[in-house]
């Protein structure tokens, strides 16, 4: 370890860096996380589900749900064979009503419950719940939860009913309140922003490893943690999730970045597939660009509060479907996005779930043809109070409108 | 990206980096991963287990398991809401003796089966072994593995008995491999190698994370992934787990290092309490020092093949009774190792499991007094053979003689 002293400096020069956009670096600085009360009002919304399903308790390790309801996830509680639970349950409050439920249940108390190396940690949490070994009541379980937590309430409780939290929980968090909106909006235009960025800085000859980290760096930049880019450049972008070589990009190459990073929790998702100023592209690579840019539009077409999520997938697949491409599409539209990158709802053929306002999805086609062209385009919207889809980016321009304005 | 053309470089001089040991810098580069006939024998041993327990399958998500069964693991495959399954059956070889099974099944077949997107992956998994919705049969699954997909496998075949792996199964793991030991052997060697180099450079000043960064480098060069140490002076360490601040080492302090590195899969695990050469430390402190190294070395003594697992924590703890310290260990004294930092069997009061040959354990006593000091010394030994304990780091010396001997 080295230690430089600096007794004096004489004058300092702070320089952009190279291809440094104003307003890249604080894009999302006046963004706020969600507040105090807005946690209260998840308990509260999910007590009351509890209790209409005659419930006793939700339960879920550190996850994307304990994050939504109580402000800790599995980024600084990483999961360990010590289980760590966020136990929520209804409470009754005699005091003011006896023998009435208070609802909404806004006055919310918090207990920790610890639990000696030697002891059954399961029987304790059953105890603090007021339960012992004969409780007969429904607990709701995350359903990312792993099996032997299940495992061990089941037996610190043989007669519990131990289930997956249903619809009615788990819809809770799909639809996206305008806080959680306005921080998707932002991360997803720092995405944007940041990409632009960086495609104007290509040039033939950089490999995708260097333009990866470009990007990367140009998401910090743009205030998004733990982000960065799927880089593919040319036949590579063939394989929807990558491939292992570190290809240089040409001039008769698209480069294809699906990029994410988080912001106060929440992901952004955007593909922009994109060509060097001076391309010389085949012909029939920019048709499919267009192909695919149409098939973004079409899906979007089809969205609509009320509508099935597999709608805008069919309207897509109908749409390349015309163009004979309807084969090279070979994965699902897209996912619903928040606090995990891919969420329920999806947007996947066979899906009987509802669009809903406050719903929030990715919209990405694809035309995937193997050693020699991949093209996806991606920006997520949600559904907004009239019932219509709106893109996240729409504030810094949308969708990429050519290979060259991304 | 600024980029550097070097037309000539004159000469060209590469300097030791300070507290350069020779040695550190490859000491498991001789030390093999885990080779094919190994892989196949455990997917042998498992195929044997699964026919004996009547059992159809076992399943697992990427995961410790994967990697010991398979070769890959969640480092590789992240999990997502797609589910990636490694399906392990017994297989009946009806050509070389029908009617008879093939036991040990070493002939190995491996078949990939996918799904669409708009498809059941657990109907897909279920088709895949020949069995359908009506199917009576036993699945065994990883004990980890997530809600969802024992949920979607219950689904697509509602008669089936889905459990989590007994211990005829997740034993098959417990106990180490030459090969295994010799990886984790190397591995705990290169981490007492890089403390002792680190302790070294040790001077009055340096704040807890600078030192962080000085471990995680002297164990990168030591040839270990993924590493890392949790670093706390004087009262910090009186939290087992850490604290929130960065403090400054003191010639009165203790600096403790949990140090754990990755070597092909397999982790290790060392604690150090160290002081300065020119330390001045309270007479207590040190006192206590020697009584943790005591009871080290009093668990160690009641350790052999045939004891319940809980006996070496009682020995700990009865000799820390006997200096009136034992309240001052409040947590188990070890846990086993080998793919997973922490892995079954545990050394903790309450536990009933039998210490075997090739089992695998940390030993790790502590005393922590809040807002004072904080002890804990750490090494791993394995039972050999002959059912005695060895620790994994005889070859480099074992475990720590005084807190300026680490």
């Amino acid at each position: 370890m080295l230690r430089l002293a600096l007794s004096s400096i004489a004058s300092l020069f702070l320089v952009p860096p190279l291809g440094y956009i104003p307003g890249l670096h604080s894009h999302c600085s006046l963004i706020p996380p969600i507040a105090k009360p807005e946690f209260d009002a998840r308990q509260a919304a999910l007590a009351t589900a509890l209790y209409n399903l005659n419930a006793s308790a939700y339960i879920t390790e550190p996850s994307a749900n304990s994050q939504y309801y109580a402000n800790f996830s599995s980024i600084n509680w990483k999961l360990s064979e010590r289980p760590l639970l966020l136990i929520i349950r209804p409470r009754l409050d005699a005091r003011l009503n006896p023998g009435l439920p208070v609802v909404p249940f806004k006055d919310s108390q918090t207990r920790y419950i610890q639990w000696a190396e030697e002891a059954n940690p399961y029987a304790s949490a059953l105890a603090g719940l007021g339960m012992s070994s004969d409780s007969e009541e429904t607990l709701y379980v995350d359903n990312k939860i792993r099996k032997f937590i299940v495992d061990g309430l089941q037996q610190a409780g043989p007669k519990l009913r131990i289930a997956s939290a249903p619809l009615e929980i788990t819809s809770l968090r799909e639809r996206k309140s305008p806080a959680e909106l306005e921080i998707l909006k932002c991360a997803n235009e720092a995405t944007v922003l940041a990409i632009r960025d960086v495609h104007l800085q290509l040039s033939a000859g950089l490999r995708e490893s260097e333009v990866s980290i470009m990007l990367s760096s140009a998401l910090g930049k743009a205030g998004l943690s733990n982000a960065g880019c799927l880089t593919l450049f040319g036949a590579n972008a063939a394989l929807p999730h990558g491939s292992g070589t570190d290809r240089v990009l040409g001039r008769d190459d698209f480069a294809l970045f699906d990029c994410g990073g988080s912001l106060h929790g929440y992901v952004s998702d955007v593909t922009r597939t994109v060509a060097l100023p001076d391309a010389r592209l085949p012909n029939g690579h920019l048709h499919i660009w267009y192909a695919v840019k149409g098939a973004q539009a079409a899906a979007l077409g089809a969205a609509k509060a009320g509508v099935l999520t597999r709608k805008p997938d069919e309207a897509a697949r109908a749409f390349l479907q015309a163009l004979g491409l309807k084969d090279y599409f070979t994965h699902r539209l897209g996912h619903g996005i928040g606090l995990e990158g891919h969420e329920q709802p999806y947007l996947r053929g066979g899906s009987n779930d509802v669009m809903l306002t406050g719903h929030t999805f990715s919209n990405e086609p694809g035309v995937y043809i193997e050693n020699k062209v991949g093209v996806r385009i991606e920006d997520c919207f949600y559904v907004d109070d009239a019932g219509n889809p709106r893109y996240l980016t729409e504030r810094v321009g949308g969708p990429s409108e050519t290979p060259w304005a991304p």
